[in-house]
């Protein structure tokens, strides 16, 4: 069954009347203090830098991003245009007859094909307050115009270690199907065969082969996806890591396990623990080549207020 | 006097009688042959990649790219909108009550802010054909839903040296006026006063202080601003750099030293040379520290057939 | 003081801490019903049509709609985009070698310009709901897609008797200045000295000739506007005429009377008695012409949930 | 075969190398002189107004208009955005805590669901110019920034006699299949049946059944649709009509009876004979209530330089 947004509406209606008790639990505040809006990018340190760069040996780039399209999956509601006006935009000016072109984009900009998430992405609704990161609430500092915490701005970059666990390889697959659930055991497994180990401020990008349907079955592609569950996503929570990546548009598997909850590794990593997420990567390459171990490059686009953010991350060997 | 739109408009519909003779010169094919798409770009090699990152020795980073939010200055005609749909946007989902926020921004998003120029930008009108680098023909790449040749997909990720040219240090000023153009001379004497070089695959940064003006006085820094003239932007491509780069909106002098000439710098080194270039970049803190050299990273986003890329380019020592 | 996007936020943060008290008042249910959503337009009835088609006897027709174009008067927050992608945007096609031009349009698309207020465009905060006409609900009806009750695809179509109160004249000026409030004394003035009563079921449009600044000075234009108090509002309301329109941006004085009330007659008509309300107007024709009397028609374009509608109302005499 | 954008633009260039003789034909200046932007809506007189008017004799009004919505039809390469910024999107503000929602659009906005085709919006490629209405050329008028010819602000106010011609009636059906092509006999047919003639000034919609598949069988609906074919059109342009209109998204016959001619009844009636087009309508309560005589009125919303219009057209009888 597709995911529309008229069903999405309809089940955050049907959810509204019965919110959680509140006395559920209290992630808040962070381990980085109560005013703190980076989350797990505090762990990114010149050592970390250092440590990354001290990686590159061959000068080999991977490029992670996939090329933003019309007709790209996209999540039920959201939306991509791009548009050049005119043709040239503009000119031709002066003697020199200069003319140019611009490009009008329209969409969910930092939530549609590769994406990073931000903390002001996904949060919790407790009574009637929608609690994100570090116990900031929604009502206090989200507004029509853009986030007044938590906003993209405040992440800064990430040049770090990043780690490939490459689970498909692992379980002797080239894709694992949709719903496919991720184990801690499963990491741990993948990551011993590989001989890598994974450490405080990783990057941690998991190789599934669904990226493999992206624009080739689209409809299959945004089905669900293989994934990490709860309990692998608390065990790398555990490791201090800074982001997870995926070559799928979740990270954590979908349908979910347990198929009353919604987005639940969101909402613990991104939502509780302050550690990013990074959806529809091509790691194909990087998989290809067995690389497992890299320097990790990424710097979200500094959209105030914004709750994610486009990009190309890479690889560098 | 204040560029607008219609004043634009009324200078293409001006100038559109009276195109260049066509004999003028002809810059294509490139230097990497006739179906080159990437330009400079082909300077950047795994060798420059070690090269940059041996320069890497604190881990310290510093981000120059702007903050992107309403009210920064823009060329006429563009717009920025940024807004989050609902509060939140979706849900809550599940019984663990899962919410979420998007962002829809609609804006010529490769052409404000900190901004990065691909070589689909920048053309010339010779007799009726506006040609751009490697003489590709905007009637013939050009669609209403992106550019088939010289999309901003192309580029590839630029990770290589970077070398800031302090000019106002240099002359002693913490701000060059509006309107000061930068030589050759300047270019040299600051570097050797900064004993550096620039070579092969460089991104060379410009500062200028005109940066200081950003969100603080918008009007004096959309009025122009200091930068390179055309002579100096020849020697810079003679050095076979991959990028221009500056804190100001255009990189070159604007108002231009001959007045009958639009925008001659963009047309020489985008249009003609392949050597891409990046405005509005903050490099207060840089200018600063005096520091002069380093690894510069960008990897421009891939929104298919666009002519430019926002994004936050850094530079790490 | 010109009001800016960031002066509204902050009001808005600022007042949310004290909010009004619930006893306050309650307005619904209202006078059609319990579920009701369009309010005063349940007094456009086939009667009202034969008689506003019975005032026309010249076939003369007047545009009252503005044309909407980059640089008009927007309120903080809001903008305007027009582009034509490519040029031409799609061909040729065919032996026939058709082409065509469309046009990308990204804006507050209700809330712009010539805007017709539908009844999801205000409401007033109640403890913590915020609470609109018939006293439905924010928390009930909105989603980030769009609202599910008081959408302008609700309210129908405008076919009805107009009366221009040419309030300028009457006052002996060619302009109100801004700041002016018109009472109802004012109102029932003019009216007497025009020859003509208001009844049931009218569209009322005031003539103030602010609009005169419309794209000639629209800086005096956006700090205010001569228009009704709350008074007059209330005296329209008893007459059960379904819109007030006017030639300013809010047809209620701004800055308002008591400055600690914020838009009190938006939030009085359409809050609360479900009367619509039309803003930026040329009415500049009709009051040459003193025609005060005619068939009005305006038809909202249905945006599915959308708070308001752009639109070319006419009057035809 | 479903039309996608990619293969729109294959088309595109495919045949931009063989366009057609310039021989052809000229069809301008037009009879309303060189200069005329407004085509047919000279046809709309005051004795047009009157004589409309007094067609309505029960005050009964039929909105013509759909409700523009996400999952609507789309042209390909067309998309539809409304999204609510916040919620609310502005307030509390004030003692009297006044809140507000706005809607962001984002779209082809004359070219998606009930649209109005101008002048601009349909030329023919003749040698390397784009020619329009009145011998317009593209590279004259066409901005990237808006028309600065036949923009949609020209038009004015259709306030005529409307003639529903029910064909599927007619052909003892309820719905015409996709490519029926409509012919002159079939109108003059319909029209002896109802008892109805057409003339000078009169808009004509065209009932074919097709509408029932709007948000029922959207593929099927947009796979094609009957229509007339380009001896219709030309019999309708003899008896001096202002607009077509019908409850399909072409109004012509698509697929088209010759193969190789793309769109010829939009380029005939729209782009040599300055006859306009509505698309997209919902004429099935006028079909049932066999109304086939009323006043038609429709204003579209001035977007300056504009190809089209959204908007609510009304039969009112």
């Amino acid at each position: 069954m597709k995911l529309t947004t008229t069903m999405l509406l309809a089940a955050s209606l049907a959810f509204s009347a019965s919110a959680l008790s509140s006395s559920d639990d209290v992630w808040w505040p962070s381990e980085w203090g109560p005013d703190d809006e980076r989350g797990a990018a505090n762990r990114l340190t010149p050592e970390k830098v250092i440590a990354a760069t001290s990686l590159i040996q061959r000068g080999q780039i991977y490029q992670l991003g996939r090329v933003y399209e019309a007709g790209m999956p996209l999540f039920p509601g959201r939306h991509y245009s791009l548009t050049i006006p005119g043709s040239p935009t503009g000119g031709p000016f002066g003697n020199n007859q200069t003319v140019y072109n611009d490009e009008v984009v329209s969409a969910q900009i930092g939530q549609v094909g590769t994406q990073f998430d931000g903390l002001g992405h996904i949060g919790t609704r407790v009574d009637k307050e929608d609690i994100f990161y570090n116990g900031f609430k929604q009502s206090e500092f989200a507004t029509a115009a853009g986030l007044q915490k938590l906003g993209i701005e405040n992440v800064g970059v990430f040049l770090t270690r990043g780690v490939l666990i490459d689970v498909a390889a692992y379980k002797g697959m080239t894709r694992l199907p949709v719903g496919t659930a991720i184990s801690a055991e499963d990491l741990q497994g993948a990551l011993r065969q590989q001989g890598v180990t994974i450490g405080e401020g990783d990057v941690v990008l998991i190789h599934t082969g669904h990226g493999q349907l992206w624009m080739v079955d689209n409809e299959e592609y945004s089905r669900g996806g293989p994934g990490i569950g709860l309990e692998a996503a608390r065990w790398l929570a555990e490791q201090k890591i800074v982001m997870t990546a995926a070559d799928t548009w979740a990270v954590e598997v979908i349908p979910t396990e347990n198929e009353n909850l919604a987005f639940p590794v969101h909402q613990e990593l991104l939502g509780k623990r302050g550690i990013y997420n990074l959806e529809n990567l091509d790691l194909s390459s990087l998989a290809a080549d067995k690389v497992y171990e890299f320097a990790f490059m990424f710097a979200p686009v500094k959209f105030k207020g914004a709750t994610g953010s486009p990009g190309n991350p890479i690889a560098v060997r």
